[in-house]
């Protein structure tokens, strides 16, 4: 039996710790189907070019089509004694066929099968990821639409600033989305799904013979195509970078949308209820309904973006062309794309559940009249010609004086406000530091609600 | 004299030294261009919608236009002790016009002013950087041309493997700083540059107050717009995450060619000779010629994936929108630019004078069989129906006799070579066993050079 | 004039774009002190061999004093076109004693001397941040007495949780930077600064003439040694790396006490008063008081994180032993130590001025009887013997009731808490769910306040 | 059936994707040992303060030594449908003890036990990788002392700098692995393992409770401990990022002397002689021997690094105390710990099994000048009092001539050398540039190897 696809000028044997800590299978068995992929494309290429008989593929192929549908229904069962995926495919044809099995690896090297098996499974998962964004953007434009009329407080400086939209602030996170879901869409735009690198320099295979059988396969819809430059192939893992780059910065999203509900699901904000159902209690304390899913969403950011800096590092100063370093970009990959689908999955449903506090958000808007001072000011401005910077000026003078009577316009002395300025009556203050001016006065943006391409 | 952009509501002096602390006029002076024309299109807004008059708008349009000539010449000194560029240039424009200054700043703030300009910045840089890939692309593709028949040594696990042609290798790294240039595009394709947002929520002035004075500024052209959701554009920094990920991707190209020109123009490999005027030499030992440039860039890594992770953590978990967190954003971004635009450039340089040390390839090429094992075996599938296995078996064992007698085909004995397959004969081995012969098979690819897009 | 140490074997001119590209001295100016302790004591071991003449050491010595006098006065002004600080100095030597400079540098290299000023720099700065950390750590120490029977809202998941005390709360801090400081000491105590190494295997100087020279320069103290390994010494960044991770844990610890300052300080939460001296406002909003340096605090994470990676990368498959890589060890490590030891100077400033706000903590712990959920479940294991599950699930079940009645005991139905368990009499819940009760009941920890080693 | 160890107040089923979302069994069934551990003291304070009986108390620990045992044989079995392991080991011992499993986890919260579990494992695993250090620091040391007149090329920059010896650079590597030693043993003594925190504040049951208890069990020798701030202990992750760090820079030597033994072991370098056992094949080129164990060691500085950077970002700005995103300071932790040890293991095998390619290392010291340029340049200021800078000029252009006659003496005109400096017969450069003189003049460094402590 072919233990491993190598080895006939060794003559010592591989040391068994060392066989240990180089097997790749424990995660590289995710890659089965696109790699049986790349088989049979090669089968059908050596065929073209007189390699195998015709006999002789379509005896492969079949033995390949019928693993290949074991993986789709789950059944597959790696050996775990095997060095990786290619091995273990390779085995169990030998099971299917017998010696033929030998011819299967002709002409071609590991180096390609595994540039190809990454890049498809990129290309599938990109796509994967994308729909994922879309389902939370979904979520964030229906919340938002429902809540379409719904009044909030905005934040800046984790510090009351104004009163905004709660669709709006649904809106904000659905672009940060869309400008994530834009990326993943450019980059598999861009991915080029290719083999026929040999092992760094091409074979004797002519690309037309690869051409033919790939689009026998029904592939070249795909994006499959012969690389161009085989030296290339083997050593890129840009995508690798490109994708877990991307996954890092929808991460980020991710976190501050965690970060948002975390605080105003707090006692202390009390803005958002959240769902019970994505809340766990404390083993201790009885009284507790903890937020975990958004902590462990926002702690995920260290798996995340630790991911990438895996692939970063390991990448660097790393000689043409391809080198068994290369072969640890997988984990951080699988880790990073299960990790943001399982994310954006769970997201969406979560966001789907959220309520705003109507009864505490109409109390802060009524009663926190500095949430208004930005109006008064521009009011100062606009209507009775004060210079911007000293608008200002006096609108600080009235906030200090709205907090030495915490917030009530009633109790301070009109004189006090009349000296910092002749037109800031009770009367007209009480108009303008109010939602309904508010609202009125926010004139600049177009708030365009985002639009997914398809 | 008006020194902060705020201050009004505080009762207590800023303690010295965290002013000190907070201060960003040292790096972020470099925005001035940026922000003047964010002052520019405000002008004109302003005066569209009536809060500044025709004169005094086009008396600050051309206080500004004065400033901003000095910034193009290179004569603007900024203020070392101003708070931050926006606050420089206030006080710039306060000199020219007086307490007509005070109305510049109506109804906008920094937070406004510093996305824009961080967009507009990143836009302009973007593509100064696809001009330095264009540059050092071209570079390579020159050299590869220029060697179109030159052959080389592959290299896979920093060990000889294959014969390849040097064009080919050069045309490697132009794929993928190619593969840089098409992210660099797509970024900047997508970036929007947009203003109006007031603090987080808008302003008073309508949007069309703003496209107008967009249109008359002339800037419609660079994609600048008025912002659709300006909670999310104050809070936005994906853009500067992205071209730190874009030009961490390119940083890591540039520091495996730095690798494998270090590795090749060592005495030991001997392949590559590198120009003079890139390398410096030792101050105790004076036969060194050491390739710094080389290891700088390579060592530049550090640097510039630190940039990236050093964004990425600072905006992990932050709540909407803008918080002061973000000012930080700016050393990491200029520092991975530059450093990027610096490597590009000569490295464009440097390669156009690295020179081919032929001799040694030649050598190589010559007596090293062992780099034509794979077409021995491939021969073997090919002509003599041997599976693939078998023929990666017995070469396996012909490069161990070859091993022992120093690659000297001549002084081994025949029959132990037709012992391992009888087709072996040294005739046979002499002539599939050599450049011409292995050239010739290479047939897989399609060997496209990468073509810029412009 | 001496305008590199090196160049004889060189034939081309240094390309000026690389030349500016490899400079150095715009950051290792900062190294000047130490790098003439290193040539000083280099110039007392030439002489003691005999390769100077008494005479000739003492001019050299002599003039290198004079120069470091201006190096602690800060009248040392670098010449920016120097390459790096080494020629900087002799440069400056030469001006001083002519021809006889030309000595300075014999049987040394900037290698040796490079090491040996960052490891010096790394001790001194050491000393530094540890006395930065004890600042901070005697802050929180202070307000934690001055607070000492404050009681305080404590939480988890950012949930209200128990009540602590404000000192105890302080004491977590104090012990975190504790353990900082035995990190810095420790690093101190194991960090060797040797010398002697020649550009990697040592030079013709016996070791006796080192230390003989660093007796005399009074150096021994601070630890001062002939290197053991030269090979080692010459590219060991160890204790950059070591120092920038300490930084590291110094700067987390610093995010989150400023996160938690940021969040206490909220009109939402006000149980803290911000110190207004290290708050900043708003240009647009006049209401605005913002808590800046804890947000810079906290995004400080980025670039303290970013510098430690940045060197991590840089030294990662380095070939022994010197490469010019390494030249990018400074900025990083410079860049953290100033940025570490601002924060905490700042912050031991800050810490001395916040207010706990009483009144809003005492509302809390009043009114929120959710607090003592645990020390009621814990009642009924303790008094009344019910299994821990059981007694949880009841107290669960009592505060499903008490939410139902915004915590109002007095609103609720007896029986239906009687039918929980019939323990729960309103008139023992109302003694148990009590901040007198829960201080009296809390006896398992130490309470040891941190103390410091000096 | 106990499913959690929560949910009395909670009205709505837990998501169920939530629930899978948020399990840790998958990894941190590792804790087992230290759970336990964590139980058995726990009981023995129940006990001491009454709450559990004797008999109880025993029958627990009974319970809870029988699971302990079958840890300690690898028979534990956890479900894979557990929460956690806290969880899991709760619900076997209720199957072993029935309804008095409901009082185990009395006055104790799941926070106190993770982070008790935690320090538990580093300090386990801190002795096992301090052992695996000391393990490849003694076959560094041998492998030192075995070739210990062995004379090596000495590189920096990677090129031929000057002849080292070849046990002096082991040494450097045992250095530098010492270094590293040195702080896991700093790590293990300031490391505190504490419990009694309760969630956050303490529980009812008096320290002297727990400290007796500790004492019974055993353990005080490993330094448990009843914690001194609980608020600090349950959020403290000091010493995973801590450990991270100290594994972080264990793995950059490792990547080193990986790159080191690549280089050294190329057809190129020709220095060094791999064993073959820890290489491996190419499937497709039949005779590629390649140096995967140490291309694989290189490698796993990315996912090393990026344990560490998931760790600290995670942490950052994280609010006191307990959070559940420190739930993701486990995989990291494990992964970096498991991935090091395997490392260190079996480099230490490597080691013991490389060879110098004598007659390699002979050739090129014998041939190669360049490599004594320095002594010459020594020589002529010891011997001659040329200025050492003059000095280096000259024997630089001795290079130079040397580099022109292929670093043949003899075909050099004498003239020329003598035109360079009067003392430059061909003769003395005979006598001054070999192994021998070289090896003569090497005096500075006391070349102490790295001792144990232990």
């Amino acid at each position: 039996m072919t233990e491993k696809l190598w080895g006939g000028r060794f003559k010592k044997k591989t040391d068994s710790e060392f066989f240990e800590f180089q097997r790749s299978i424990a995660y590289d068995h995710k890659l089965a189907e696109y790699d049986i992929a790349h088989s049979l494309i090669h089968v059908g290429a050596l065929a073209a070019s007189g390699i195998l008989s015709g006999r002789e593929a379509s005896k492969l192929s079949k033995a390949l089509k019928g693993i290949l549908a074991t993986v789709k229904t789950g059944a597959y069962v790696y050996d775990e004694g095997s060095e990786d995926i290619h091995t273990d495919i390779q085995n169990k044809v030998e099971k299917k066929v017998g010696k033929l099995s030998l011819k299967l690896h002709s002409l071609r090297s590991r180096n390609d099968q595994v540039a190809f098996d990454m890049k498809y499974y990129s290309m599938k998962k990109g796509i994967d990821v994308g729909n994922g964004l879309a389902g939370l953007i979904g979520a964030l434009l229906k919340i938002g639409k429902a809540c379409a009329g719904q009044p909030f407080v905005g934040y800046t400086h984790t510090r009351r600033a104004q009163m905004i939209g709660f669709g709006q602030y649904a809106a904000a996170y659905a672009g940060m989305f869309k400008r994530d879901f834009q990326k993943i869409d450019s980059f598999c735009e861009r991915l080029v799904i290719c083999l026929g690198a040999g092992a760094l320099t091409g074979t004797a295979i002519p690309g037309s013979a690869y051409s033919g059988s790939i689009k026998k396969a029904g592939l070249s819809g795909e994006g499959v195509q012969v690389t161009g430059n085989p030296l290339d192939h083997v050593s890129d893992r840009d995508f690798v970078f490109e994708l877990l780059s991307i996954l890092a910065l929808a991460q980020m999203h991710l976190s501050r949308i965690a970060e948002d509900m975390i605080l105003y699901s707090t006692t202390e904000y009390g803005l958002i209820d959240l769902p019970e159902e994505f809340c766990t209690g404390s083993s201790l304390m009885p009284h507790k309904k903890n937020p975990d899913f958004l902590e462990l969403v926002r702690g995920y950011s260290g798996k995340i973006y630790g991911n990438l800096v895996s692939v970063m590092t390991m990448m660097k100063g790393l000689p043409l062309s391809y080198n068994r370093d290369m072969q640890l970009d997988k984990e951080p990959l699988f880790s990073s794309v299960e990790t943001v689908e399982n994310e954006l999955k769970i997201m969406a449903k979560f966001i789907a559940k959220i309520k705003v506090n109507k009864a505490t958000v109409k109390k802060i808007l009524t009663e926190d009249l500095s949430l208004y001072a930005t109006e008064l000011a521009e009011w100062l401005v606009i209507k009775h010609k004060v210079p911007f910077k000293t608008a200002h000026d006096c609108v600080g003078r009235v906030v200090v004086l709205l907090d030495k009577h915490a917030n009530k316009l009633a109790d301070i002395d009109e004189g006090l406000l009349l000296k910092i300025h002749p037109a800031l009556k009770k009367s007209a203050i009480k108009k303008i530091m109010t939602p309904e001016y508010a609202s009125k006065m926010k004139k600049t943006f177009t708030n365009r609600l985002p639009k997914m391409k398809k």
